[in-house]
């Protein structure tokens, strides 16, 4: 049975889930593979302390350059953009194959790694990098293989979920439980790459390149968070029949494409709306099979683990059967005219809005609505914060963003209008 | 680029979509593969009926004999367990990859077809032959590679799920139900093959062995269809929180297999409850990457040809690449004790009893349900189809199916007990 020498740079929680399930499902995998995985090196500045997983001495180095010359794959989870980009092009340099799940480094240097992949007729692959343990990117790339891609909708990002998960559970607003899930470990100390949008926003990159041929980078993206959303928008949304996600939407549109990570309303009513917790899930529907639902845990170090070791095994394959490239890494082929940014974007809208308690508010604000040609599909209005004010909830029908944020500044300019509107996108998925 | 040449055998609903798929989406396929696949030979016995499909008159041929010849790669999508096999075995003796739909096939001569495809160094691939669309062959081989599984779940035949979903949600029962399905299209007019869970089973017979290393064919499978469901039971299981399903389990317990197929209770709020209508799901639970599920179209022309379009394209490349078998049709490579029988299973239950409205009725039930040591969770008494009869609705901790059995055939002798006693097993997703 061929023998495939394995590396790993970076013995972090991640590092030390795959060097567990190489190890311990060594059996099962060569059963399936007929490859000999060996765990030949794992590189770290720490090789002392104890990571829960008993490995042979001499695996342990903290020599990246003797890593890469001894072993036939390398697994880079430095993480990163700086040290982590050195050492998988160096690997790439020396005509060793690697596997990332490192989606801030793709997102931004995807192209520039990809092409030192290709000069060196070497693999790199990265399904770990969107949705973890979700074989997602297999799937858009080899099991949809026959479809134009019409959308892809993602939940990708748990710890968002997971909080507006349990905001909504528990009646309890983002600060809370952002303080919560940080001393659970379900967030990082700093927050910012999960709520801000920028971390699904990194996934959304690469699988908008996957599905449309062209390597767009993080630059055209619109990216929103979830700090603004409150536990009124949760419950207004809840009423009307939806749920608020941190949802990534790519689509085709008449031969344009879109890519967007902003909170969503979605049908409470869809399997997407049922995600809940830290789970990710991805829909993607093609010309051809319709709407398909990936589902599993997006994170976490066995998860990830299963997905970078399906690589192992799928570069370990190539390297048996001599096919390097049977898959690239990423294949130029542009499937659509032009990029549409935000404000050219039709969709349906949520406003919510803090207005005087008097007659006549709701007709200065359609006014406004109408001449902007946005439509209203349904209102409400609820009790404000005191006698003299009351909330005012619009869902409008599909527009575009454009006109809708025009007509949201001289809203917001009305006398009668408190405050700033909160404005969420609605997906009927 | 590589030109591959295609042929399918049989023209009907799928062999038109995949036709139609191969040549709406050429541009996109070969885009992402550099391959190009031609639409090169169609047989089939009438060769002039419009399929609204436009195909080259030159490509139609009732000579199946001819288009072995001809292509590069052969599509079976005949259906049946006879001419198909052989059209299989004709073009892996001569040396032709295979691509195939048909799962009855599979189950009842894998082994066969796989050995021939070996002898003959070329590959057999199906995956539209489980879940249809859902590229679920795919992640169960490849994308889940590193993981022991631990258990699958599927919803798999389309035609149950639409049956008992209209049954749930407009309360008529299975007989009109299933008569309007077949004017719909939804249900064949031979209709046993899927309400009886042979459809399914085969599809289970697929998965067991690409879970475990053995090809288990149909033998050992407990199959058990849908035609006993009542309206009682749906009604009473969603009080209970429950929604019934036709479920395929595939589990490894201590070591041991099962495989299975059932009408099954299950909880509704689960995202396998959620999946209805004609839509398939499958929840594969790997021993590092936890759960994860695949959603979509189980059946239909376009979903179908999309998994056999994907097939067409990995064939295409191991061509190109020149790398037969990297992922063999099945690699042997047993992965558990034994195959445990449907009486040595350990789950819960459902049952339900017609009573007479008497005292002690309860008592005497429960006797003999505690002296085969079997715990009740919970009970529920309603009114029966007359005055002097109750509904006792019983469910179950888990118990090994035997004591179970016993337990029933004396219950069923009690003066007090009318009719059989209704039985459906739980399975807490």
């Amino acid at each position: 049975m061929k023998e495939i020498k394995v590396g790993i740079i970076g013995f972090g929680t991640v590092g030390a889930g795959v060097a567990d399930c190489l190890l311990k499902n060594a059996d099962v995998i060569s059963k399936r593979t007929e490859v000999c995985l060996k765990l030949a090196k794992i590189a770290d500045l720490d090789i002392v302390t104890d990571r829960g997983v008993v490995v042979p001495k001499e695996v342990l180095t903290t020599s990246v350059e003797e890593l890469i010359k001894e072993v036939d794959i390398v697994v880079e989870l430095v993480g990163g953009t700086t040290i982590a980009k050195k050492f998988i092009l160096d690997s790439l340099n020396a005509g060793k194959p690697v596997i990332t799940a490192n989606k801030a480094l793709l997102a931004e240097h995807g192209e520039e790694l990809f092409a030192a992949a290709e000069k060196s007729s070497v693999d790199i692959y990265y399904e770990a990098s969107v949705a973890g343990g979700i074989p997602v990117i297999k799937a858009l790339r080899e099991g949809l293989s026959a479809n134009r891609i019409e959308r892809i909708y993602g939940i990708m990002n748990g710890t968002c979920n997971y909080i507006l998960t349990r905001m909504e559970n528990e009646g309890i607003g983002f600060e809370t439980i952002l303080k919560d899930a940080q001393e659970l470990g379900y967030a990082e100390a700093e927050p910012s790459l999960d709520v801000d949008g920028v971390d699904t926003a990194h996934k959304t990159a690469i699988l908008t390149a996957l599905a449309y041929g062209e390597w767009i980078g993080m630059e055209p993206i619109c990216v929103e968070g979830i700090r603004d959303i409150t536990l009124d928008d949760i419950k207004i949304a809840d009423e009307m029949g939806y749920r608020i996600k941190l949802l990534a939407i790519m689509k085709q549109v008449e031969g344009n494409i879109q890519a967007r990570v902003h909170p969503t309303l979605i049908p409470k009513s869809s399997l997407l709306g049922n995600v809940s917790g830290v789970f990710n899930a991805v829909m993607i529907t093609g010309d051809v099979v319709d709407d398909t639902l990936y589902y599993g845990k997006g994170a976490g170090r066995d998860a990830t683990a299963s997905a970078v070791v399906a690589d192992i095994v799928d570069v370990a394959l190539n390297l048996k059967h001599n096919c390097v490239h049977r898959v690239p890494a990423f294949r130029v082929g542009k499937q659509f005219n032009k990029f549409n940014s935000i404000s050219e974007i039709e969709t349906e809208f949520y406003i919510r809005l803090s207005v005087e308690d008097k007659p006549g508010v709701i007709a200065e604000i359609s006014e406004i609505l109408s001449l902007n040609n946005i439509s209203i599909s349904s209102f409400v209005q609820k009790d404000g914060d005191d006698d003299t004010r009351k909330k005012l909830v619009i869902l409008t029908h599909s527009v575009q963003e454009e006109y809708l944020r025009n007509a949201i500044v001289k809203i917001e300019k009305l006398s009668i209008v408190n405050d700033k509107a909160q404005v969420i996108r609605i997906e009927q998925i």
